[in-house]
């Protein structure tokens, strides 16, 4: 499914090859065989993440300058696809490493960027995510010396669980502003909790994060930058998202052929003898093939401007970063619809022996169904129409 | 949802009050608070099940000469439905009891009328179903009074655990042909298996059957009839799924409108106060209602034909029954999609947090996930573009 | 496709028959067999509207007291429905002459009653429509006799041009009301105008009237009232639009069928001989029946509901009108869609040289694109969707 | 909604400047201003042909070698794109203009292709199409020189009036293979008829041509190559047509957005002020948008790799010509039913008064309707269904 991809890396010169991106195979197999029972299971996959890291993707983000893979946007985000085929809640979390280290360009100061993106790449950090600024439940109070004591607790961290570093955001009464920065996540005071139990992206590790008194040094408090550069980190974020969405419609489908090639029987009143002969299995496969390439046609094309509009650096026009959102959301919008159309169909093309739970062939819609939630599609149509009818363009805003 | 049920309950006199529906409601509250536990679980709700046969419900596809209800079918459809939408995996007993009823009903003798049907309200039989002429791997071979023995294996015999009577059919070697009949459940060599473990439906006890030396008396063997009213049976199936879909679109849709009213808040870039004036999440409902209005109506029509027919008993002729089964198929396509639809977009209307696991909404989807991979759709819709295009009725076939 | 009507028309005895129906497949001939050329030619259809009169379905709306069919709704609009199956147009002006029938006998006295719909039933009277309170160019001055004159313009007149009676609404300044009222289309000073050119429903002489100096006597004064049971008079209206849309969709369907049994030949690459043999040109038959046939259920449902109602009277209800209400406005947006997809599929079905322009076969799209845009689809799906979220049905309103 | 081509233009250096596209706006403004009454008309656009040959348009997939524009697949469809936004029956033309000097290209000896080619940068010469291997009512009978004897016609040969040189396949009898070659249109013999009359794509010049005694001379017959480049010919065709599809999905909407902004009121019962705040419009031009930019990024994924296997000539690998195949109908498919759904919902987004027939806002539905059957699109769906489902790409056909 990677024509385009392929086509267009004729026509460019790489800028760079990820290591280990070559066993990228390996990594997805060993994936792939524990994913129904991990799906099962739930909880903490130590292990996996480990795999991860080992094979080198935890700085495809971080630049080459200080010594991460510094990969284009449409190449960290096609290896984020692969494993989202095979394994969407890691290949979150891979994503959602890759949306810290833009935290650190984006907002941290030089030394900042040395100390935590270099770092990244000597400790193969894991990154977790307490920022969210809805939620002001996490107290944030200044110190004498310009840190902060955090009190309070973030729900959602993506991550935290298991990570070494983390992000977040809390509420500062005293301003009445939030408060960004960077721990460690085994600081004194912190606890991660293992409360996550939803019915899909089982192994995201995205608990409740309780804060006791922890200590924030000034090094770490981020100063966030609301220019169109620093924003492009939630479109950075959202592609994430669209990207596991693609990679969830891509595996689905390609669970469905091998279902069909190794189990599929013709149908007693089809008339043929294969049930690949079956005309309409074929046509399912078909359109279940089109919503595919269309999310992923135009999850390569937003990748593609964000990668030019990272390139122009901290002078990034406001409307140039805007046609990346609008182009984001598009693509965001197709692909949460081919993710739940193709891992819901997978079944009427796999047949009724395909629901035994064993398979947990259903763990792609359940996925698909918690992972298109954050936001809701309907007000991301929204920013479609109105530039459609009036040609404003989408403002930035915590999802676009 | 039962404006048309209504209106024609006010133009003809009712045939027969169904005991114990006057406490549906009841039922269905008490089914409601423990679906999401026993979903988790699965396995037997054997104290569930004592409550619909308390109910009187068990009786209700049973002639009233011999004690039973003799509700009309689209009464019997509608409770169906209903109780399809607190527990649809209850309801598919409930509804396959009832059509191991029709299965005496048209096959049995006058005798095994009288003893079957009679003991069903007598004894507040269960009746399982291990009836499929596809699965050949049961055998029965002929003994010299008339009677069976029966050795081997049946597979998705519903409803057998914790049944009183079963209906079989099996494989005579000696003639080719399949033998049908009736076995108390008990009934020494019978072994029903625990093994039913799939993604949604999870008890209907859908498990595995082993018989070894079972012996079936004379006067238990059935004489399959092939009539146009005989084969109604087949349509009494069919309309069983079609409304317990119906039932869990409903279902799904209740579940939407109480989250929503109860959890709801209106999203941050809205411009509403309360959720339930968000103008996108009135469309979505707007939308979920017309799916299961239009599948309740199709059901609906195809009960009452369905009622016309069976009122004509044996006389009845075969393009009437065809007429029947063209009307159930139009049915059951709408209601099939009417079930996904709906259990798929509660999510949207209620949004990420109600992902948790433990509130299991996914039940809803991945009950009609499991039951709606029966016989393929498409091949359903193609018996209904046959007589669209050609004015070819449905033949008479394992499924129509 | 009236499985339904026919089942139910088992179950209650016909209120009366209605004179000419036997007949109705001569009139649907004719009509037919001149449709395309005059969806062409566009204007009025004097003697096309002379057959229906003559086949004595005026005053299929009537009641019998005064000589009329007085069929009951279902059956009404099962007539409309057939005319529209081969021309849209005429059948549009059949179902308005049955509104203005009904706005007199729910908006007049008794000796109006007596007098217009007894003219009807003598004068075999095609009624035109001027009746649209958003439109209030045409002024009415108040004369001291309890009169009124007229002066002013309406637009979108439909059935006035050829028409022996309207009805009217005007804007009386001196009391901000609107007046409503009945006058012969001949009255002095009126001029009905021959300016209608729309891309489809070209013959519903929906143009636009002039008056000047027009005298209302004061017996032709209606009284609007605003009970539920008057108010019926807006559904009576939706309901021959939806009605209208049903009647496309089964009319698109027809021609299709007729026209590949006709002329259909197999894909050169389909491996089959006959087109009829297709397995995607039977599945794409299948889908538009289905949507035909939902449309049509709902459209039953409504027209029962409304009979129903209708039957109350005057004492009718708030509640129980505004169910009928809401089934229609489930019918109607179910029925929209029908005869779009449907009008457009044709082609698929029947392949490129049916785009020929003296088949004409595009009419029925165009004709379900004009007749849809009478109000906004989804402010349709909104009251749906309110009542499917919030329990709240829909006002009485100019559309509702 | 040119995002992908910006963003990829800038990472590829021009191969060249179409001239005359500087001055696309002008000619763009002037094909809309007479498109609604061409539409009506139909029959022949001599003066708007003349001012697309005069912006230099002709040659743009004329080797420069020889004097042409020599522009890149990417950028030609782009062109035909912007053109079919306003005229889709020219840009037809125009398309099949470059397809036949296609045929020239990987056909053609060195000696035609100096000969066609530089005739037509010369020249300015619009080329007629009357290839169609599936219709052998034209016969050639092989002359003792080489040349041949035509005689019989040909149906569908788009944009043959007007032109001056024409491309043709005839059925020779002799050895029952097809025989190609170029003629002028003005050759002896040639009667171009002025008989297409469909319900859209009025002035595609259409038509049938008959042959009396025909001369082709030796050096006219083409030699028919089926090596994977050659055929690269059928899918420059078919992206001709994608195009279309494309252009005319972007161009309702434009028409949609334009008129709304001009003409559009808040409908009475939304309780905004402007349309252009109504949320169920947003939404609308939400939808139809998604689909544009759906349809333009495959179209453009598919150009890009037609342009790769265009440029490795003669040596292409059949299975690289397979994938842009597949890419190709992949386009098609998804910018068919964006070109039909558009141009419908154009209507619901502008209201009734856009039904007024002389503002023609049909023209797009009605040009997509008669474009868009070409082949059927079900068994374009099927190849893609294949490669999914199997793995197999689509096999060279007529029409991939």
């Amino acid at each position: 499914m990677n024509n385009l991809r392929h086509a267009e890396a004729l026509q460019t010169a790489p800028a760079s090859a990820a290591p280990g991106v070559g066993e990228l195979a390996g990594l997805l197999d060993a994936l792939r065989a524990s994913a129904a029972q991990r799906d099962r299971d739930g909880g903490h996959a130590a292990g996996e993440k480990q795999w991860i890291a080992d094979a080198g993707l935890l700085t495809l983000a971080v630049p080459r300058e200080v010594g991460g893979v510094g990969a284009r946007w449409p190449d960290i985000y096609d290896t984020i696809r692969q494993i989202a085929q095979v394994d969407s809640a890691l290949a979150h979390l891979l994503g959602f490493t890759c949306l810290q280290v833009v935290s650190i360009n984006v907002w941290g100061n030089p030394e900042q960027r040395a100390r935590y993106l270099g770092g990244t790449v000597e400790g193969r950090w894991w990154w977790g995510n307490a920022v969210n600024p809805l939620d002001t439940r996490l107290v944030a109070r200044a110190t004498s010396d310009g840190g902060y004591l955090l009190d309070g607790q973030k729900g959602f961290c993506s991550g935290t669980r298991g990570s070494q570093m983390m992000t977040f955001s809390a509420h500062n009464p005293a301003t009445g502003n939030p408060v960004f920065g960077v721990l460690p996540t085994r600081r004194e005071g912190i606890t991660v909790h293992d409360d996550w139990n939803p019915i899909g992206q089982r192994q995201t590790d995205s608990g409740s994060v309780s804060f006791v008194q922890v200590r924030v040094e000034p090094h770490e408090v981020l100063k966030r930058a609301d220019t169109p550069y620093a924003s492009l980190r939630t479109l950075v974020s959202q592609l994430v998202l669209t990207n596991l969405f693609v990679g969830i419609a891509q595996g689905a489908l390609d669970e469905a052929r091998a279902y069909v090639t190794r189990h599929g029987k013709a149908w007693i009143y089809s008339g043929v003898d294969k049930a690949t002969d079956d005309p309409y299995l074929i046509q399912r496969f078909g359109e279940m093939r089109l919503q595919a390439v269309s999310a992923e046609a135009l999850a390569t094309r937003a990748a593609w401007l964000l990668e030019d509009a990272w390139q122009q650096g901290p002078s990034l026009a406001a409307e140039t970063r805007a046609q990346v959102a609008l182009a984001t959301s598009e693509a965001k919008i197709v692909a949460h619809r081919a993710a739940l159309d193709i891992s819901e169909k997978l079944f009427d093309a796999c047949g009724a022996r395909a629901t035994h739970a064993p398979l947990a062939l259903d763990r792609f819609w359940r996925n698909a169904r918690v992972h298109t939630l954050h936001d809701p599609l309907d007000y991301r149509v929204r920013d479609v129409g109105r530039y459609a009818l009036t040609g404003a363009l989408p403002e930035v805003s915590l999802y676009t």
